[in-house]
């Protein structure tokens, strides 16, 4: 059984969306029992010449976004005393990269962010995960801006949505005696 | 729905009781679908007087035995192009501790074989997952030998084994574009 | 042989501050041949209740700022095609903590901005190091701001700006057959 | 200026050779100051027919013969409330490989050791230390057994055993409040 999507848009970069966001979200359809945070963008530069105004839009997207939809869904979760929070990482959340200093360091934070969260809201009875997605996935926006990573690759070697989604439903309904905070998800035929 | 148990007795230290053990399981019931090691013995002594004996006991039980049961196990799961292979981790996988050089030796170094193999037999299609546990598991032998760890924690802090077995079955189930090698698991309430 | 020190005052939270100061060094007193940067922010909250400018002033301090030193310094560094970047990290650059969302997010950050500059400076001659260190240091502001751990742990559990500075250097000394990027420095009492 | 070399030849995998082996240099010398184990070895097999006999000698040599050794020095430093004990790992001690299963695992299991004997030691006055090397030495045995990576490199692609040297010995004189644990060695030009 499939549920029913609803749209709603916002600039995860500023903080008044974001409060905003979340507010109407509970108010037009119910309380959040699961959040997830995939909002992500990238930018690549040689350290001698990054423009700072892209080194902070990378972090404002990738992470502050992240930390005011934490702060607005776990406030309310901890009063409800039950809900799970996700983040979705990717492999520079562990290594920095030649020209990724401000991806990467913005996945770095968004990890330190959900384990933070992790440590303070597990007691409350609120699962935090980071999930690390370790590989290209298959989305028609990807496939678009990105055309090299399918050609290269075997037609196996890029995550399927719904596999992820698999997994991420799978850790919402983890009994809590047992609750991972953090796992990788990589396609069987990616060589790493 | 539950399945039947099977009873089989081997010494995990000696290569030809493991090498028999696997032979005699897929003679006898079927091909394996799933295994996991879960063997595992502790040691604690000052370094300064640790016996070499009892360090390479813990390697023995704990490693040794892995590795062959992995290689047993691997060689016929290729041969078929399916199965998944689970190991079962410590916190002391990631972390040395004073009096702990051979558990925690021992734990490394299965974290290393697991690794290894996934990186061989992921494009084999046989899912290799090493499970880090982050707590005391509630058996009832843990409680006879560690009756303090229950006493001194919440009752909510420590992981029941079919909480436990869930992500193990989760981890089975995982479709093979999204698949993780590794995890940790942790009661909610354990402080860490 | 201790050099002479020249004071010159910035806000590192400004990029138009910062590629001044370096420009300024450079032109009053010569080639930065080692550069560090230190400068460092914390903030505590719980997560439910994290003020956002709070989050954004803990980045900007201590990665923004580190950002933007490192990108001019390294400009002018791989002209001259040599030089040593330090960054001063903390244990919170490993590992997330309650309430510490902001600080951990930022020193997570900050080892991802090294990490990548090393990846592409180290080729250009230019060692990138970033030294975790993992425990208080003792300096008078530290010993007024927080003069509980000062009570707390033994004579010798902090660290000695002086020893701290020892390392420093012997890693801007280090060959560059084998130049280290990241290390770890604790007191030998410190329980850790 | 250089000390004066004496030659002393053990089998690391025999315990007995290596308790004598340190008693004798004790005696003979005097006090071993700074205690260094390098010895290792490797193997290369798929895991689905990996010899037993050389996963375990693998692990024997580079962990069960430092094990011995860090025990017996560290016994006689415990007494005199100094000394430095070095433990010399690989990029295998972070990592698992395809086929490197036992090397992966005996350079875990080292670093673990390394590890339990520093938390241990540390307040003792005893500074143990993990370097991991990470590429290939220019030593003449290495030129002869592995001639294709000094072809494919770059002439600066390697580490030279005197740079390595250098900050073995800086280590040894690191003063007491900030000492290093573990760090990691690598030439230049190497791409990693």
């Amino acid at each position: 059984m499939r549920g029913k999507a609803h749209g709603y848009s916002c600039d995860a970069t500023e903080e008044a969306q974001v409060v905003d966001l979340v507010a109407r979200v509970e108010a037009e359809i119910g309380p959040i029992e699961v959040a997830c945070y995939n909002a992500a963008v990238g930018a690549s530069h040689s350290i001698t010449e990054f423009p700072a105004d892209a080194y902070e839009r990378v972090w404002r997207i990738n992470t502050f976004g992240a930390f005011v939809m934490g702060r607005e869904v776990s406030k309310r979760m901890v009063e409800r005393g039950r809900g799970t929070i996700l983040f979705t990482g990717a492999t520079s959340a562990l290594r920095g990269k030649a020209g990724l200093a401000a991806f990467a360091g913005s996945k770095h934070a968004l990890r330190a962010l959900s384990e933070s969260m992790a440590r303070e809201l597990f007691p409350k009875n609120i699962h935090v995960a980071h999930v690390i997605i370790d590989g290209p996935i298959d989305t028609p926006l990807i496939r678009r801006v990105m055309p090299s990573v399918f050609e290269e690759r075997p037609a196996d070697g890029v995550l399927i949505p719904d596999d992820i989604a698999e997994t991420y439903w799978t850790i919402h309904c983890q009994p809590r005696s047992a609750w991972l905070h953090e796992t990788q998800l990589r396609p069987w035929v990616e060589p790493w």
